[in-house]
């Protein structure tokens, strides 16, 4: 079950002038399911995204690179569950070209004026006739108060919905932001299997927007980690509409980050808190390190030993795992009789071995929660990361063990 | 259970004239288990060794290292299972020296001529009182024919014991290999927490050995994984006796190499087929890569990947998991259109996505099998790679989280 995450209000998700949003039952691997939004943007909105690094990219991922390429005014995303069209060659770049041609002509626009994204099973063709059928009744649903069932449609093995709200008063007015994500396994950065649509009411150049999207994701998505799986869909796109007369420019552009990164952040927090079997939240601080590149080599060894993470499923305080995933990070250089090993507030580990102070109880006491920070001052200098991840359970093993029956 | 794997038949093994071993059941961990062994060597044998990368390696791998590199002649060697003697700074040091001048004492040689191991639970103090007091039963276990109990005694979680023996006829006489290994969980090449020991009774000198030793290392144990954690106190150390007046030199060195790789293949691939939970066998061939190194990056992100794992563990063909291990693999330049990925003899993938002729009845009947080989063709140069895993089930789960209790 997700760990302390709850499904979000349909009331408390604030709609973004400029932006609609419609839903479908296409069938497209189960009947009776929401399996297709379609994301409507009206003129004039800006659109950046980062993407998966995976080779074996999904073909919406190519087509959606090539048409944000155009530099053309995007009018539409179009979002499938239950296929990734990944690993389907050309049969698959068809495919994701008809899903953006079709809907374009019920919308009136260029085909390259849509964006396909897809999410679900690799290495099955997509039907797309499915998706086709499915448009006019997703079109016919398009409102600006449907993110709550947008983060349903987005769903494939999630348990809880994924959508965060935020406001911030940017030069006397209220700037808006609202996202949805989905993601629950093959979570690893750059990127997880994971979607994440953000949008606010601002008006943000694509330039500016594009190093914003890509901020985001590195404090947020990118720090996050289930299974060290990286997926092939991966995409988070940042919209602005700039419906509220709020140009952001160098002088609002902080205030406007910080609220774009914490709606990431929630997003991505909540993809852990919701990762495959979880029953733990686990929080890596890694700090005091030469570079960031290194406190984050450190922090996801440790994030990605099943030894750790089986140790935190049975709150068994076998921390030596920890110290042997410090010691395999590859940092060459690293002191291990220099660094520091807390849980939560409870020193566990320094001089090269378990601190005299440490009590296996203390230890105990930490592991039983569901929250739980676990802490590595490397004392080498003045770099720092911060990931998130969960815990590695029976119901991992069953939920991949069976996902496609 | 093990995969294709029996227990080792006492009567095959067979001495190496010059090396003598003793058990004793010491109670590091628990009563009335054999935990505790002494190998011990003729004058006039040569040893070689290479040991884990990890930055908190253990107390005893450290003085291990030391002593080798004195170049004394090793009389020695002792090895406790139940307690690891890692992550416990400077009182393990102290604890592994005292196993070594208290073996010295007994033996009637100098401390530096003893190699300490340990293998188990990570940073609690090793209780050496106990080892020392188990050491007298051991050496009056003394005897060539031995390597059985030896290689019960250091078993941890290792379901069936592992020895080998193979005999080759150089110079027109008979030389002899044997040898054991430990290892089930925390498997990841350089090295696993794995221990090994191969004796011969061939004369090699040592720089000679040391190369041989790391040769067969890069063959066998650097190319298993089970769940990518690599040990704090790994080794594999080689012996040459001597004993049988058989020399090795430029022109037998070849013929020697190969039945110590040999051997320590066969070791290796026990250690995956003991794996923790394994139900699944699996070799991974990578072929046609630019050089070895892109070889293993991908085969090692398919033998990783937990939902590749998952997946086996199911006997569910679903396969697009792997091409997307491939795609995250971190070669930049791979055109993923370009290779083929195959199941046993069925072509799975080319051209980007599944082939025509699959069927997944074809992939289906691969996976019920209990030894499966992945066979990724990248089409891109000469070099090849060969690695061995296993899947990843409940049980993995269950031994991990649960070890301690």
């Amino acid at each position: 079950m997700p760990v302390n995450l709850s499904a979000p209000v349909a009331a408390q998700l604030l709609p973004v002038a400029g932006v609609s949003l419609g839903i479908a039952e296409a069938g497209i691997k189960r009947a009776n399911r929401k399996d297709l939004l379609v994301i409507k943007l009206d003129d004039g909105a800006t659109i950046a995204g980062v993407f998966t690094t995976n080779r074996f990219c999904a073909a919406p991922v190519t087509v959606a690179k090539q048409h944000l390429a155009t530099g053309k005014g995007i009018r539409a995303l179009v979002v499938n569950t239950g296929n990734a069209n990944a690993g389907t060659g050309e049969q698959g770049m068809n495919a994701a070209r008809t899903t953006c041609t079709e809907l374009a002509k019920l919308l009136g626009c260029a085909p390259d004026q849509v964006l396909p994204y897809s999410t679900g099973v690799i290495m099955e063709p997509l039907p797309v006739e499915k998706i086709v059928a499915g448009m006019p009744q997703a079109i016919a649903n398009l409102k600006a108060d449907n993110w709550f069932d947008a983060s349903q449609a987005i769903m494939t093995t999630d348990i809880v919905a994924k959508a965060v709200s935020k406001q911030v008063q940017i030069n006397g007015k209220t700037v808006t932001v609202t996202g949805i994500s989905k993601g629950s396994g093959m979570i690893h950065p750059n990127m997880a299997t994971m979607l994440g649509y953000i949008a606010t009411d601002a008006a943000i150049a694509q330039p500016l927007l594009q190093e914003m999207v890509r901020e985001a994701a590195n404090k947020s998505f990118n720090c996050i980690t289930v299974d060290g799986d990286t997926s092939t869909n991966d995409a988070l796109m940042l919209i602005a509409t700039g419906k509220n007369g709020v140009n952001i420019d160098a002088a609002s552009r902080a205030a406007m980050q910080a609220v774009i990164t914490d709606v990431a952040t929630e997003l991505a927090q909540a993809i852990v808190r919701d990762g495959e079997g979880a029953t733990k939240f686990i929080t890596i601080q890694v700090e005091g390190g030469k570079d960031e590149a290194e406190c984050k080599r450190i922090g996801y060894a440790i994030a990605h030993s099943p030894l750790v993470k089986t140790a935190f499923f049975a709150s068994d305080p076998n921390l030596g795992r920890i110290l042997a995933a410090i010691g395999y990070a590859g940092v060459g250089d690293l002191d291990v009789a220099t660094l520091k090993l807390y849980l939560d507030d409870v020193l566990v580990a320094e001089n090269g071995g378990r601190a005299a102070s440490y009590q296996e109880e203390d230890g105990q006491r930490v592991m039983k929660q569901s929250d739980i920070t676990i802490r590595v001052v490397l004392n080498r200098g003045a770099a720092n990361a911060t990931l998130w991840t969960c815990d590695f359970s029976y119901d991992y093993v069953k939920i991949n063990a069976s996902y496609r029956s």
